[in-house]
């Protein structure tokens, strides 16, 4: 088992994400003093990514209350396409520098009362492991946030290896 | 000081371990795509565990309300018994393969009014030194979250150094 | 573009430093089981840092309430001074040895309603990229925490590279 984590079988991501009709967003660029991901010794650490569409925010508000547990999956998988645009962009398109994913922490702004965080985030874990099988596995985070900006109800922010 | 913390004396966990009293639970599983721990390019980096003994959750609710300051750490001290199993699974029970614990994050559900968050994630940091001597020395954030999954009062995630 | 990222352009740190005006406090200590900073296989994880000076704590409670933006946005780049103070004393002073600023994650405690948490660390990222130059440039999460410490508005941690 730790064989297979450090080693995963490279996969063809590409055609993986054609056959299951996913399609990468182009990779957002944040207008201040910080940019979308940062390569460093073998790790791409990537800014965390809303739930944004075409430049547009689909879900506002706070999970249980006023977005949907639905929903809100479907969010974090917006957030979790966005992370592979980035981390696509970083290794300058090419799939077969990507190692794995090695860590995601999902941030959840739920209504009180509300503490099923990880189904949130599971929205974008389920993401990572059908975009990029086994090499998608990764430790997680689900944290209940305050407040996220533009009052989105989800952002995840990641660690991916690469060569 | 520099020296002392890049390259911490080795010590006989196991027998630390013994000789205070502390029993590490069996790693637990998390039954998502997700894993508890993935090892990358030397570093351990492990899910955020929560404050489970045996499948259950004995502490449950915010701090400074339903739940005291003192059975917090206790609860933040589970959170570092359960860090330890992940990281015992990742390096194949061998003691040796672990370099030291570097970095841990405490997100904490405390009520309104309630700022004690590094005194609560006190409890999982203490449980590191105590197990791990100076290697246990760690880098930390200590966070107010808005809620954590279960409505446990506490979850600690951690980067470990191995080799 | 990677290039650029991947090896921005040394600087003469301390010479930026002098030209800005900007003089960095000293290091402080944390009093518990954890430690300032670990330097670990290349990374510099640095604890989070309040906006704390002189050992006090001119800002407390929350933004969009009892502390204005732009004070938040000061408290922030104060937080980044006390981590440009740690990752100094973490290199032995020698900012040859500072490759680059590789990730923020800005804890800000904010009113309800508030949900500018990007702006508030941007206090932060903006003084990274003053001090450092394109060194200074980095991946970034902002989150809206329950609360902090001292009941201080924001709270930021940090990873360096270094040589």
């Amino acid at each position: 088992m730790a064989v297979e984590r450090s080693e995963p079988v490279p996969e063809d991501i590409e055609a993986r994400l054609s056959a299951r009709g996913i399609v990468l967003p182009a990779a957002a660029s944040p207008a201040a003093n910080y940019v979308p991901w940062v390569t460093s010794l073998g790790h791409v650490f990537i800014a965390g990514q809303a739930p944004i569409v075409d430049g547009r925010y689909p879900w506002t508000g706070r999970v249980g209350a006023d977005v949907s547990l639905v929903d809100a999956q479907h969010a974090a998988r917006v957030c979790g396409l966005n992370l592979l645009a980035q981390v696509h962009a970083a290794i300058d398109g090419d799939w077969e520098r990507l190692v794995r994913c090695v860590r995601l922490c999902g941030y959840v702004s739920g209504a009180p009362g509300f503490f099923d965080f990880p189904k949130v985030v599971d929205g974008c874990s389920d993401l990572m492991v059908e975009a990029l099988g086994d090499a998608g596995r990764h430790a997680r985070s689900a944290i209940g946030a305050a407040g996220l900006r533009f009052d989105v109800p989800v952002i995840v922010d990641a660690v991916f290896e690469v060569r």
